[in-house]
């Protein structure tokens, strides 16, 4: 195995691949999610799924394709997706009058069914969510992070007013960062894009930010604020109270499957996967150890606690294969199961486990009659542990005091040379697209958000023109 | 509103639009699931996956783009769906050197893959489950029962023999008539697909079937024993314990949105919707009555009684809108909630309320201090209900004493003179594809299954020749 100092990327392929969570498929750009990869995401839709729920949004499912003509009702939109989307154009041995885009994202179906459902006030505000693939015909594919097939949820919304459909945006943005680092133990900075990097056809777009191990960002999460856009390109109109007809605002708001992929990124060390217990497939592994093969009460000793686990909802397993101890420590390890429970006779005997957290280097000794409650304490606790572990490399990650771009080009230099990572650079920005282009060009960073008010101190000027600095951006590589 | 005796189809269309279980889309064949109608869904698909889960089954998801090569590896396969597919030919606006399908069903690219996955008897059984959105490119499509996109799952398994395999398969089966008879309350006969019946590319092909209230069947799922077919043609391959590379063994199975329009011809009525408690969006509605805006005790305590409903899991909401009580009573049962609880003033004196199943005529008095209990007794008691009222539907239109093709045309002759439904009739067979042509031909009704022996008397001879029957079959009009 290749460690993360040498390659990070490599890693990454290794160790997705190793520990059973995806393969790759003969369809370019498309992978496959593999039951462990997959399950991850099941948990993290639960997750986003209730909290949806809570909030008055419900699921429907609308068509996969989408006309060529819808596209072109909204501009911006259809510039920004057209260079990525497969078309269908034959369809039961006949060629298609018209051609169906694989969707990129539903606005514009959504839009059109909206133009329908929507008719007075009383139908306001309309919240609708989906679970579904989604297609971008990337260059350049990551499993997990970019790949040309996705799994994500798009919400949509419309509101009789602005302010809601904009808080709407917010507060979905605020649910993303709660269960993405209370779920996934990825903290995440949030903030508004910048007008070259919003969503095609959005008036604003929110985004939450998250920092992997090589100091990249990962985009992690969207919510747009359409304003009136795309209630006019699809004639989203309603009677308001006094008898106008008067266009809705819009918002929609996704995460997706590249969650999977800057989890991993996060808190991956060398022995493979590290899975935050709340979306490991397989929270806790018993070990038997010694020769446990002699002894039946050892497994069966062990049985009787899984049982004890299964009782509580806790997602565990038995290796009792005839593979060595050391053996299996590795491959569990590698798959990132949270906590590993070892019994052999001399445990038997101490009526104890050891048990070993996979984030920390010590066994601890567990008695018999306290194992539930020290499970599941273990559990919660490196679920803490991760997000806090995570939140200091950001914290030695981010770079406040750098004001000229030959002081981040020699930042990123001399980082490099030391063998460190670059991270992400604060800095203030005169708000045009010229300097956002010549970082880019001339260090790879690109802008990641704008924090909100009071979350950053703010910097007067502006990075590359030494300007007054209309506001202070995230900078970073990003994937 | 039509009524289901004045036509059955109309009645249908009429029903879901209404109900807000679904519209209608800008692309051929496509239907949009509206929230109601995708929660019934969501339902169907929380009982199914459950099962899947207990099973050992685990989900995993595939790309949906298919390859035409892996299409034509299985010459069956290939010849069966081909005239209903869609395909990509352009992404990123450039021609693909090869077409890509939109899966009709994913045996290729999984078997594609399973070929890799195994390798040992030791990677035997694996057993997937896939929730997925798939194409069918129909020429006549009806919402939920046959469109162009739909939503299902699919399990692909395969085993180190033919009978773990078949077992597999006839597990599944009796999954699928568990959940759909206790869930969705629809009762299904099972048994075998006649050869012409088969999935393309399986050597046996079992199904659960279902009578809607137009007699007509509707297959409900359906379940694959593929023999060596896929293992041969993409190569799946194990070395046994002997050492030798032999082929697995291969199933598949699956259910579809398709069932929640079996559910609505199954329980609707000339009102609406008739829903199961089990997958009913809202379970219980509260409507005021009497003058109860002046009255504001009457929708407090209504908010307290439905506190207690929300606690104990049961899916409820208050109708304070101000329209009239007889309206909201239309409007609910016209969406098919289970149950209706009424209060105003009369009732809040007399500590109750009223309560009024869906399928039942009268209301009854039920004590405040009896509300929860009597609540969940009665949505036990009409889900039970429904699955009665429909097999007892069943038993009066099966017909079991036809024995000759002029004896079938003119029950059905007599049963449409007299508005009535032909329903099913079970009939010998001699096994020929001639006489299940004939059949059709002539009365339009085809073989729905092969009964499972010592389910029903067996017939003696064959409808249409008159000779020795080999099989007795269910005939019956389809969707």
């Amino acid at each position: 195995m290749v460690t993360r100092q040498e390659d990070f990327s490599k890693w990454y392929l290794q160790t997705i691949q190793q520990a059973d969570l995806m393969d790759y498929s003969p369809v370019r750009g498309c992978m496959i999610f593999k039951p462990d990869g997959y399950e991850i995401w099941e948990h993290i839709q639960k997750a986003m799924d209730a909290r949806f729920k809570e909030e008055g949004i419900r699921n429907a499912y609308f068509p996969m394709l989408i006309p060529e003509s819808f596209f072109n009702k909204e501009k911006d939109h259809i510039e920004g997706f057209s260079p990525e989307l497969p078309w269908v154009t034959e369809a039961a041995g006949e060629k298609l009058e018209e051609r169906l885009a694989l969707r990129p994202t539903s606005e514009t179906i959504i839009g059109d069914a909206f133009s329908n459902w929507i008719q007075s006030y009383r139908d306001l505000p309309l919240e609708i969510n989906q679970w579904a693939n989604v297609f971008r015909w990337e260059k350049k594919t990551l499993p997990f992070l970019r790949t040309s097939e996705f799994l994500w949820q798009e919400g949509h919304t419309a509101h009789a007013d602005g302010q809601e459909a904009l808080d709407r945006t917010m507060r979905m943005l605020q649910i993303y960062k709660e269960v993405v680092e209370g779920v996934l133990a990825v903290p995440v900075v949030d903030g508004e894009k910048t007008p070259s990097e919003r969503f095609a056809g959005a008036v604003s777009t929110f985004s939450i930010e998250a920092m992997m191990q090589d100091g990249k960002a990962v985009q992690a999460g969207t919510s747009h604020y359409m304003g009136t856009k795309f209630a006019e390109a699809f004639d989203i109109r309603y009677l308001n109270t006094d008898n106008e007809h008067v266009y809705a605002h819009t918002s929609s708001f996704g995460v997706s499957t590249r969650l999977i992929g800057a989890m991993i990124m996060t808190h991956g060390d060398d022995k493979g996967l590290v899975l935050p217990p709340a979306v490991a497939p397989t929270q806790v592994v018993f070990v038997p150890v010694g020769p446990w093969q002699k002894n039946p009460a050892i497994l069966d000793k062990i049985h009787e606690l899984q049982a004890q686990l299964k009782a509580a909802g806790i997602r565990c397993r038995v290796d009792d294969s005839n593979n060595s101890p050391g053996f299996k420590f590795n491959e569990w390890e590698l798959r990132g199961v949270p906590v590993r429970i070892e019994c052999g006779p001399r445990d038997l005997e101490n009526a104890q486990v050891m048990m070993k957290a996979r984030d920390l280097d010590d066994k601890v000794a567990v008695p018999f009659d306290n194992f539930l409650a020290s499970v599941q304490a273990e559990l919660a606790s490196m679920q803490g542990r991760l997000l806090e572990k995570a939140r200091q490399m950001n914290q030695a990650n981010y770079y406040t005091d750098i004001n000229s771009l030959d002081e981040l080009k020699a930042h990123i230099e001399s980082k490099r040379a030391a063998g460190q990572v670059p991270g992400w650079v604060l800095a203030g920005w005169d708000g045009t697209e010229e300097s956002e282009d010549k970082i880019k060009e001339e260090t790879g960073f690109t802008t990641r958000n704008i924090p909100f008010a009071g979350q950053v101190p703010e910097k007067a000027t502006c990075i590359v023109t030494g300007q007054p600095a209309k506001h202070t951006v995230w900078l970073a590589r990003a994937y």
